[in-house]
């Protein structure tokens, strides 16, 4: 993994991957029909590519399903497991400077966590496998958590719509 | 920590605690109100309350601030410290019967992380301090990242508000 760092960019003086507090198990793994060079920049663009995903669930963890129907929006937090954990300020190509890390959804930060809101289309609990709409990562990026979206708590106070 | 099953209940066959594959790294804290016996019981609670929190992060992060700003919504993920790891199907009390963890917002899932959409109400970049309008943990509970929230991305395809 490259440590350079563009104009702008600032580093941390350690790195965040040296100092594990809790540790993650992975559930699942996320598949996808992407991989380095075609990945979708977004969720937006994914979904406009047409190609669904899918989420395989360890052994164990189908059960977990119970109560999750197809048609459901859902949230899929994901462990990105090939990013750097030590940029603070970075220079994205689509930004018009420097930004913090907590500013942007870029996949290097200091815990490599993401989450993307998908629509289940299809579910096996027995084989512990969902279809969702679509996804903007990598095949085979692991899985760290699924939660279903709810409206009421998980879009801000006060937003509506642009008209 | 308790290992008691309520009836419905399922556990899995191993502790996810006890699987570690990816180490997560503690940014700051979230100063709340809350303690245990008195924490509401979601974020909607939480803001009905009328107190505000914030968030505390750790030396070297205040950086990763540049580019957020007064009243925009961020998303606070954190790590629920407290919380067993081991249930696959739980009877909480608001659900009328067995809800699979992967169908509820419960801290009790196989890694405890949680997210919270809120809005920024203060900004001391080099201090690392941000106030947020609202939250519904306890005081102290460790943050493991912080996103811009965006309707493009955060909102399932489709979703409009209830008439």
């Amino acid at each position: 993994m490259s440590q350079d760092i563009r104009p702008g960019e600032e580093q941390l003086p350690f790195d965040p991957a040296d100092r594990t507090e809790a540790g993650l198990s992975f559930i699942g793994a996320i598949r996808s029909p992407w991989s380095k060079g075609d990945c979708p920049r977004n969720i937006a663009r994914a979904r406009e590519s047409g190609k669904g995903a899918r989420i395989e669930l360890r052994p164990g963890y189908g059960r977990g399903l119970l109560g999750l129907s197809v048609g459901q929006p859902v949230i899929a937090v994901y462990w990105m497991d090939r990013a750097r954990r030590d940029l603070i300020v970075q220079s994205p190509g689509h930004a018009d400077g420097p930004r913090g890390t907590f500013a942007l959804r870029s996949p290097v930060r200091p815990n490599s966590l993401a989450m993307a809101v998908v629509v289940i289309t299809s579910l096996d609990a027995g084989a512990g496998v969902i279809g969702i709409d679509a996804i903007d990562v990598f095949d085979g990026t692991p899985l760290v958590d699924l939660k279903p979206w709810l409206s009421t708590v998980d879009i801000p106070p006060g937003w509506t719509p642009e008209a």
